[in-house]
């Protein structure tokens, strides 16, 4: 599982949580549920100690602290993409691992932003107030997003804190999220990503598993390790089977509250769009890996990351494409409809689903223009990324804070100056295949012989304009965008710099076709917020939103399932050795050297992974899972196949969420990596 | 390179041929171009002693005979679909290789056909004079397809020989074929993939080259070798730099006359359709194969067809997206289009561009569902293939033999049954994969509540949908076939098989569609009739149709080019070891252990690849490369990426045929295989 990668999903026509569901909000706990189901009593002081262990990933997953230093436990898989920019040709992180022996050998994270929730505030009625009877979609579009952007300014400058607005209920709540924000994390231990990834693409989302998907970083404060008294104790026995445990993290997005008719978009059309895009990408990706052993190190991780989605999104466009669980989707939509019109109040609640039918449909009129153009997915090369944000952040720096682009806010300024002035390595060749590629696509999709596609060509053809844009560019030196930045509107406008000239070349029709989809979306979320709040009238307080990104409770317990043979809760040592031998060691199930060597060190019935009820999704990865007592006793890293459908509705019948073993972390650090100095910090 | 895989291309707007250029008719020989430029007499004994000398096989590629017992070189590519199929878990002859030290152990491929080119007849005149003035577009279709048919049947009647009505020149020309057939054909031997395909996807279509992609097979009759008196002579010194070479063999298609709107079409509909399918199918078929060895070992031959033919429309379609390229083509069909307007006679031909242009837009409105459900992308296995052929075949054999379906003609039963009653292995896991993928591409084209996918779906998910189809078939066994075949419309109406029941259900639907594709085709090759004809008038004799897999000769020099540097002619294996060692020796790079232990015995300065200018394209794969003498000096397997343009405009500057030389095939069989026994019957 990867965080955050998913485009969107669907009706769980009733809100109500059932079972071990649920993502709930830390202010809006399921203390009932989880009284009433498994006789435990969550307290304010166990919540907020829980909390503010926990930590976000800003590149999309979840993580907590494990020290008093700031140690922080999280996935490799979250942490990939930072030990990759850190990696070079002579030193690859990736396939040899890491272990920073001595404290000054920690390696800082080129742009990682990490944040810690340290409260929230209902702010929905200075929201809502903002917005006056009678305003246009596109002035109450504007009007919110003024009011959001100056709530966010103002709680920035009192508490100095990283300040966001969450929308939540699709507007029937907003809630202003305050985190203290680290920019100086570094690498404290990686295990090889051979063992990380053990069994690679073939056993991504499946079970049993046996992946060691674990890696240590450490946030920093004024280049000290950062004081966090709040952290959790490690428990290496974890849980017992039937244990009821809780996760505390970040679920990027799910669409469990869609109408039928944005479910009908997101199968026709968001899916298999974005999976037409992966399965090229995977294909592109991997020829070019082929070629040489440097060009494989260097797109490893896009390749994982591109399979990942592509998985992910194949199992839950099957489940769409299912004709039963549509035409349940429909009757649950219909029926609620009905209790809709059965009264006056939510007359226009019913109505509101036609509104969004209609609003889709539109949407969909120039959607792919819209991807291709706004969505950048025509120029698909981090360097068109760049010249576009600095041509951007000048023009916006001359508007009002609250008039400007989402993200271009001054309360997004430390995150976006993060990734502009990131050192990361850019590989020219690579950035050259990948913009090749969505120029073709771009040609195919709005026909070769579109004004802006002849524009953006420039008289020459796919590869080699991709080649000019690639050569000429200096965007790839991180002192020419700072002083592109700095020197603002007129040096940007001034610049001869290729892929700035593109940039301003298309940025008129991008906004243009961005504008419009604003004013459907702030149609659209106005209609689900009468749906929200007629569905809170009917079906009463047991409801949490969709996942947004933001902190989030979930509950469950340990345990197997039935998928024609019983599924046991738990893997060991000695089924992955098992597995290893079975697939004659070839990759993705071969073992490093040093496990090679040292693996017969390992007592076997170390329990490695283990599956529970829990209810996550992509961003969830390197979640904690705590028990009753808070302790830490695993580490989510996936969901398996079954449990995809959870984007769009919870299952437990065979759904689970993954997680790595503490003592399989503990084990392989003792006898194969020998990490004695993280294993000492966390107490053992 | 493969055999026949391109969906079509281009207006080469003079047909005239220049330079090295043309893929000319055994019977209309470019007896004037080699002997005005090259100073040789073509005599019609030399032309008839190579083209009895020539082979086509019916799996879409080109061979030779080089014994009087029936022996033929080929490709290892071209045989690489046979020598899998000869494959078992126990036996892997694509990784072995494989050698019949006896006569006895030579191995019968399960569904292949040779063709040998006896003679070729003329009969424009017949075919024209069955069209009547004033029949509708589909009437005249139905009149010309029932005069082929019963041209071929007279003369298979009265010859026994396969008889073929090719369709030149856009129907400006019809000649009938007659070819000796043989379908009991052997292999003889294969050297490893690894050394047949070396450097894989990363070097295809490149030059340098280092393969050795030959394979021996041999024709059989009545169970013994055949008697081929007409075959080529092995010349192990090859051909010097310089000098004028032939090739012999089957140009499957070329665009070179299509008009400017059509080009519009490939580039924007045709080229972008197909290689969305590839890309797709390769990143599916990969992710299998890395599932596990067995399955590796069942997909291999797959995935090098689809990266091939990923790597040749791509290079296609940049070629067709240069703007520079697109003008040219498009003002030399306005130079064209003005010399016809100028002449009262040929205002038709003028007129038949835009009637061309209105067809391609009308069948562009209804192409991704003919693509769907008739070219059957929408169910994308093999085992629905038998299916649709056990079902027309029954349903068409009640027809006179004029009206029925192309392929489903008496002349055409033999080929159709060898494929009916193959017994290669069918993988049943590896179907359902395929049919999950294109029943879930079916869904996006045509959206999945469209009535006719409601219907397929059968109320299930792709994934349950393709599990069901393929686990309740029994259309894997070769007896099942056969008695559905025997049994006739009876039979295969009343059958349960799932997947004869799929074949029903959309029958109707498919052959309406295929009905209305088939009218406009007519119309637009009417079009191109009348524009060819004007051409003939207007550049007089010196051109050659565009190819239709069908013998060609072509004629060029064995010559290096300049791309950035200057690139020798030929390669020998001193550069293939260097090129094994400065990619460290892995995968596609790597050498079986027979070669790890002989390599040393092979003499390094041995040429093993070389370049020429002749014309080719896919399917002349395995042509021989003949000297004046006739002596064969050489065995085309590839074009380079610059010649790959040649689909649409042949280009000597850096566009090139690459060949296997004879003294590298003599020198491996000789040191690494120890093939003795082929090398006697050469004459070695």
């Amino acid at each position: 599982m990867r965080p955050l990668c998913f485009a969107g999903l669907l009706l769980a026509a009733s809100l109500a949580a059932r079972a071990d569901e649920g993502m709930w909000l830390f202010n809006k706990p399921p203390v009932r549920q989880v009284k009433e189901k498994h006789g435990f009593e969550i307290t304010p002081e166990w919540l907020e100690h829980l909390q503010k262990s926990s930590v976000r990933f800003g590149n999309g997953g979840s993580g907590s602290f494990v020290s008093a230093q700031g140690l922080i436990l999280t996935n490799h898989h979250v942490g990939a993409g930072m030990i990759e920019k850190l990696s070079t040709p002579e030193r690859d992180l990736l396939k040899d691992g890491f272990h920073a022996k001595e404290p000054g050998e920690e390696l800082k994270c080129p742009d990682l932003e990490l944040n810690v929730l340290m409260g929230i505030e209902d702010v929905t009625d200075r929201v809502n107030a903002a917005v006056k009877a009678g305003q246009s979609a596109e002035e109450a579009a504007a009007a919110r997003r003024a009011v959001i952007a100056a709530i966010e300014k103002e709680s920035l400058d009192a508490t100095g804190l990283r300040s966001d607005v969450v929308t939540l209920f699709q507007g029937g709540a907003y809630h202003l999220y305050r985190y203290q924000r680290y920019t100086d994390v570094r690498l404290v231990f990686a295990p090889d990503a051979q063992a990380a990834a053990f069994g690679g693409d073939p056993d991504n989302f499946e079970f049993p598993r046996h992946c060691l998907d674990y890696a240590f970083f450490r946030a920093y404060e004024n280049g000290a390790p950062a004081k966090t008294p709040h952290f959790l104790k490690w428990k290496s026995a974890g849980a017992e089977e039937g244990e009821l445990v809780f996760t505390s993290g970040h679920p990027g997005r799910t669409n469990r509250s869609v109408t039928f008719a944005q479910l009908q978009s997101i199968r026709d059309e968001g899916f298999p769009q974005r999976l037409e895009q992966l399965y090229r990408s995977e294909a592109l990706h991997r020829a070019w890996s082929d070629r040489d052993p440097e060009n494989a190190r260097r797109a490893k991780g896009a390749i994982v990351g591109i399979q990942n989605g592509r998985k992910a999104i194949q199992a839950r466009l099957n489940g769409l494409l299912d004709p039963q669980l549509m035409k349940h989707q429909a009757e649950e939509e219909s029926r609620l409809r009905a209790a809709f019109r059965a009264k006056e109040e939510w007359r226009e609640a019913d109505a509101a689903f036609d509104r969004i039918a209609r609003a889709e449909a539109e949407e969909r009129s120039f959607s792919t223009r819209l991807r291709m153009l706004e969505g950048a997915e025509g120029f698909a090369t981090g360097l068109f990324g760049i010249a576009r944000t600095l041509l951007r952040a000048a023009e916006e720096a001359g508007k009002p804070d609250g008039q400007r682009l989402r993200g271009y806010q001054e309360s997004s300024r430390v995150s976006l100056e993060l990734d502009l002035f990131s050192d990361e390595p850019v590989y020219k060749d690579l950035e050259a295949l990948r913009l090749e590629n969505s120029l073709t696509v771009l040609c195919a999709k709005l026909g070769a012989d579109d004004p802006a596609v002849v524009a953006i060509l420039d008289g020459k053809s796919p590869r080699e304009r991709a080649a000019a844009l690639i050569d000429g560019t200096r965007l790839d030196e991180v002192a020419t965008r700072r002083k592109l930045y700095e020197g603002g509107k007129e040096a940007v406008l001034a610049s001869d710099d290729p892929m700035i000239a593109l940039a301003r070349k298309i940025d008129a029709e991008a906004r243009e076709l961005r504008a419009k989809a604003e004013v459907l979306d702030e149609g659209i979320a106005q209609a689900h917020r009468q749906i929200t709040l007629a569905r809170y009238a009917l079906e009463g307080d047991s409801i949490y939103p969709d996942a947004t990104f933001s902190l989030r409770l979930s509950f469950g317990v340990v345990k197997g399932y039935h998928d024609r043979v019983e599924v046991p809760a738990m893997t060991s040592f000695r089924s992955m050795d098992e597995r290893h031998r079975k697939q004659g060691g070839i990759p993705p199930f071969d073992l490093s050297e040093v496990w090679q060597q040292r693996a017969g060190g390992l007592d076997p019935k170390t329990p490695l992974n283990f599956v529970s009820t829990n209810d996550i999704t992509g961003g969830n990865s390197g979640s904690p899972v705590v028990n009753r007592q808070g302790e830490l006793v695993g580490l989510i890293f996936d969901t398996n196949a079954p449990g995809l459908v959870s984007d769009f509705a919870y299952t437990e019948a065979q759904g689970r969420a993954v997680s790595v073993h503490p003592a399989a972390i503990v084990e392989s650090m003792r006898v194969i990596y020998r990490a004695e100095r993280v294993l000492a910090e966390l107490g053992l």
